[in-house]
């Protein structure tokens, strides 16, 4: 490694105005501290700011979750996360994780041993490896959509949950629906607590019933609709809110196969408001999660945590965006299974 | 106003590095220009540089809440608060508010009026004339320790208080304590709500209960322990956790007044750890909030929504720091109102 010495040989001054020129003090001329600097870099010398920039990395680990094209949920959290810390000249690594390397290595291991300063963890489920090791872990950490308790190095970063899902209930009851069933994401999830949560209490406070066949949890892939819609269907449901859009799509299409128009016999609602949902057919009624603005607080958080700054949550607010997927309600249908036939009952007769 | 000579005076340093600091010069290094920022901060300077930024202004509005002194619970605030926002060029206002103001002008008009770009309230009660206006407000608007629903302006930045308690049980309970009471500060106030829930949820979690004399609504001032603590003895409290360190510090004084030795015979938990704290006899166990932090928050979450970010919570892990004011349960004591003579009694008896 080339010294200050060194330099200040070839260029033939001292090394107090070597020092000067790399510090970039004010009382060397402009053209010398250049020439200083010119010969450093030729000669391969890296001064310890430089070498402390190098140690300027982040890691965004994703696990259970598309990113890799703009129409997939993770990527605009990476997004907003990168365009923040480049910014401030960190470096910032994606690395998808998957059990294999959760098992074969640890979390606080793998980020000293490639020498990260700080993760940020998107896709997680609550059983996973890594996520155990959050309440130990040193490393300063933010999970998104994930809470730690009491660890003063992790922090968490979403969407107000509980304010979507009153949002979207409160919604439909304004449109006259009654019988409003809800069709959750994955159990083992935070967020699908919340949410349940929150879809129980916003139905009490509107004084509706949700009997126990009206809620399920899915996964957050369309397909889990086929299992559950005809179950809601048969209860009467007359708007069907769903733990992402993916699953709202399956939901329109279960729907429609089975000879239910959207949204003049069932309003629909989904969650998240990824691309897709404006090219649905109806175009879905939604509640946004603003994920370059989730990806950006997520690189504040963590930017905290490395200060010392121990914020543990940070949420930022939903918002519903309106399109064709939901109407008034025009009264409640049931279907009789034996004949898969639907029939129209006055709203205000009593079933 | 203050010169960059009291500045110098004040941290025993050259005029001249006080200057090359404020200006951002590249010859001092990072830490003691940031020590020299924060000195002229808290010292109330302000430069050339910051009274041209003429439309760059913001406003801490604060209420109920002492702040002039360093010992007060305010003050690191709106310190934090102020040294960051100072970093990034704004100038900051702090403006005393009384119900007399907020009834004879809207807090958008004043803020427009005045030039603010955002507004940092503090000390706010729910039943406020400008809180009530917290739903509807255009304004950029951070609230410490309130939290407004839906109103994508209003951000929440506070402390986890539900953790906070959480830990102070905790602790209660694994120093053997059993009749844990409960102080708490002023009803009408979300914080107090937040810390009742966490109280009853962890005394539950425990499997103890909570007969309701054991658990009270007073004020933030060390007077109001005379009215609760008498119950609480008499019902055999070991513990007492107090609503804030004020609160604590007018516990201890009447435990000791009615002959009871703290921590031998009682345990007594605060919240905040303001100064006075380690100052009291015996010093007092309590739940920390970093004010600093909590200030710094305030600015980012206020930054955030200036910038459309809609962060709508910012909480900052709480911390349990052990002093002399809590021991190991001996047992408990009750107290016979009639004689005001305590008996000791074995912590295995049934009373």
């Amino acid at each position: 490694m080339v010294t200050i010495k060194e330099i200040a040989e070839k260029l033939g001054i001292a090394i107090s105005t070597v020092s000067k020129g790399l510090n970039g003090a004010s009382d060397i001329s402009e053209e010398l501290r250049q020439m200083i600097l010119d010969t450093a870099i030729e000669m391969g010398y890296r001064s310890k700011r430089m070498k402390k920039d190098e140690n300027k990395k982040l890691c965004i680990f994703i696990e259970n979750m598309d990113y890799e094209s703009s129409n997939q949920f993770g990527y605009e959290i990476i997004l907003g996360f990168k365009q923040s810390a480049i910014r401030d000249n960190w470096e910032v690594t994606v690395v998808p994780v998957n059990s294999i390397l959760q098992n074969s290595e640890k979390y606080d291991t793998y980020m000293l041993k490639n020498g990260y300063s700080g993760g940020f963890l998107v896709g997680f489920a609550l059983h996973d490896e890594w996520m155990h090791q959050m309440k130990k872990t040193k490393m300063p950490t933010v999970l998104f959509d994930n809470y730690i308790q009491r660890n003063p190095n992790v922090g968490y970063v979403g969407t107000d949950n509980y304010e979507g899902i009153e949002m979207a209930v409160d919604y439909a009851y304004k449109l006259g629906h009654r019988k409003i069933a809800f069709l959750n994401g994955s159990p083992d999830s935070m967020v699908s607590d919340q949410r349940y949560q929150a879809f129980m209490d916003s139905m009490a406070h509107h004084n509706l019933e949700v009997p126990k066949s009206m809620v399920a949890f899915g996964y957050y892939v369309s397909d889990c609709a086929k299992y559950h819609v005809p179950g809601f269907l048969t209860e009467g449901a007359t708007a069907i809110l769903c733990g992402n859009d993916l699953i709202a799509s399956g939901v329109i299409s279960e729907c429609i196969f089975r000879g239910y128009k959207v949204p003049e016999d069932i309003s629909v609602i989904g969650f998240d408001d990824i691309p897709i949902s404006t090219h649905l057919n109806p175009p879905l009624t939604t509640v946004r999660q603003d994920r370059v603005e989730l990806g950006m607080c997520g690189y504040l958080s963590l930017i905290s945590l490395i200060r010392n700054v121990s914020v543990c949550k940070t949420l930022l607010r939903p918002k519903l965006i309106k399109r064709e997927s939901t109407s008034k309600c025009t009264g409640p249908l049931i279907i009789l299974p034996s004949e898969e036939k639907k029939v129209r009952v006055s709203a205000n007769k009593k079933l």
